[in-house]
């Protein structure tokens, strides 16, 4: 079992997290939903990782058995960390007068019972958003991750073509994508922030109309899905003449995922379809011009919809019956990160942010168009991680 | 779009929560997380379903967009909620004084923010147990639909000897079977109460001694998985002569889950593990015999270790190097429901009951062995959903 607290990649996430809390005079963060543990220690335990201003992690494991290293405490229980951190790292209770919970992803009675250690602190400051921030800003390591992603999801989508065959279903076609997908190391589970994303393997197929029928997910499109227990993306629908089919699916290739989209089409598409997939392609490369650290995300949003607007395509931006007011927003371990492109967004571009763009359109009588890349910002410029052509490809031309 | 609100089925479920509402002198329930907002309503909104004591339930929804049906309405936001249930449900903010929210499973801000629509009730009741309860028991429409599913999952594993090929990975057969899984209606994600399960398609393969790696999370057992982030279940084992096979798989052909484990050998396996799949045989004939309404989970449990203390298995019973502390698990909409048989359970069987026995052990050098079965609790005994042949299955001998 390999020693934790010793890899200095996880300390620097550590120390980007503890930066944070001394600029907000936080004096605690426990950290205990398994994708921030995971970003904290590079593996998932079932307990807390307790982070000071300084120094290491303290690490108080339930399970699994058998983990080794500096500052690890097996624990049954979280109502005995206080008394263990006053013996061995000299934290008074008294002095814990702000401490960061997860106040928005843990529940609310796990979230009292921590609160409940240090009964003088407040929580308003929430352990989520510190750790969202840092996650934002994707160091060295991760970027090569990602990049490593995004080459396995080209991959997968060159075999679209391939892949699916005349008079399949989105379905049965969903089946064969997520086959190969798997085969090409996709992990499998997909990570969402909150309790309002749901989709397998965070894959959304749609064909023809099935992209307009509104779904309740926080997805940028929606699909009636297979399932009323899963009302998104693949619902029975075989491509047809005129019509189109998207591919948005999570690239999930490790621990990090990447966000793609390409269109295929039966044969060709409408000239309103064409040119709101050309609109798509334009916001791109409208944002690999502007993206750059400190520009404001609300601002690339505004800018977009203005594009939108001068092209007519107003009405099938982002959806047709139903329609989403964002254009895209930064990914990591969850497919919905910071920074987020929306209009009261206060986000501002960073190096080391990395995003996905995604404008997109519903027309009716043919289906959803436009394109989705993933982006890292750099100081010399974007770099995308997701390259593959950008047209419209018809299967059966 | 179908008129919510009009399907018998779901006013029942809805009229098992209020009955309990009633009983706890709760005067208003809100739900919002997506398995309970969809046991209530048959579908799945983002926003809120409001129950009162008595009467249908309100709805109030922020997407999809197109819901029809009496008492829904289209809200921005939660805080518009007190005023149109005032106006229109003649509910005086002032009358409620025990207001149930899903503390257990609703972000401590979520939680925050609705208790702040109704500021003078306490919530001290939670809805997700009021729900769980509910939910334990299953009316016979979800057990037909539970049913059904078994019968999928019986279909799933009968074709395990045909998909493991010999020098196969645990990992390439996992692919093998979920794209088989899927072909046969498998719905993709698989859902869990609380954060401390995670795992894709509810599926766990285990060959050898990699049964006996302890996870973080909360299965019955572990296995090192492919990568850090999601550290369960396969590990890139190939089955040699002598080791076991163990295959436990989320049944979700539907929005219900059943629950089966078998086991599969390269041949003959030593006879400390033949002896210890026998036990857990002669638990499930025990529980056959003994699983009657009124019956305690906790008395269930503490049996069963008796039998397997008598039979000298306890150091291999649910694990080995880590052990889990429970035989067994109510199941449904999620994996992990009402009731639970472990030492300290309250619980106690009644009609409509859904539950999964497990009674596996590790044996070192052979792997997991032991069955899981999901069973229905009826008036007239047990009712076995998960019937296939109980034997280790040699695939090579």
């Amino acid at each position: 079992m390999p020693q934790l607290n010793c890899n200095p990649e996880y300390l620097l996430h550590c120390q980007k997290v503890q930066s944070l809390m001394q600029v907000k005079g936080v004096q605690m963060t426990i950290v205990t939903t398994p994708v921030n543990v995971y970003y904290l220690l590079g593996r998932i335990i079932n307990g807390y990782v307790v982070l000071l201003p300084t120094g290491k992690p303290w690490i108080f494991v339930r399970r699994p058995l058998g983990i080794e290293g500096e500052q690890v405490c097996y624990v049954r229980k979280p109502e005995l960390i206080p008394d263990i951190l006053s013996e061995r790292a000299a934290v008074s209770p008294s002095d814990i007068t702000h401490l960061a919970i997860e106040v928005d992803a843990l529940s609310y009675n796990e979230c009292i019972r921590l609160a409940q250690l240090y009964p003088s602190a407040d929580t308003a400051i929430s352990a989520d958003q510190l750790l969202r921030q840092a996650r934002a800003v994707k160091t060295e390591a991760e970027q090569q991750q990602m990049r490593a992603c995004g080459k396995v999801h080209e991959q997968v989508y060159a075999q679209v073509p391939h892949l699916y065959r005349q008079g399949m279903t989105d379905h049965e076609f969903a089946i064969e994508l997520e086959y190969y997908a798997r085969q090409q190391g996709h992990i499998g589970v997909f990570r969402t922030f909150g309790t309002q994303m749901e989709a397998f393997m965070g894959s959304s197929i749609l064909i023809g109309d099935n992209a307009d029928v509104p779904s309740p997910y926080d997805f940028a499109l929606g699909g009636a899905g297979m399932n009323p227990a899963l009302p998104v993306g693949d619902a029975g629908c075989i491509l047809q003449s005129g019509e189109t089919m998207m591919v948005d699916g999570g690239g999930c290739y490790g621990a990090y995922i990447t966000d793609m989209t390409r269109v295929y089409a039966y044969d060709e598409v409408s000239e309103l379809a064409q040119k709101a997939h050309q609109c798509s392609c334009e916001i791109h490369d409208y944002f690999r011009q502007v993206a750059k650290p400190g520009v404001g995300c609300a601002d690339i949003y505004l800018h977009a919809l203005q594009m939108v607007a001068k092209a007519g395509l107003k009405d099938y931006f982002m959806g047709h019956t139903q329609q989403a007011a964002f254009l895209g927003h930064g990914v990591g371990l969850q497919i919905n990160e910071l920074p987020v492109f929306y209009a009261r967004s206060k986000d501002v571009l960073e190096v080391g942010n990395v995003v996905a763009i995604e404008p997109k359109f519903v027309i009716p009588g043919t289906g959803a168009v436009g394109i989705e890349n993933t982006y890292i910002i750099t100081a010399e410029g974007l770099e995308c991680i997701t390259n593959l052509p950008e047209e419209i490809v018809p299967l059966f031309k």
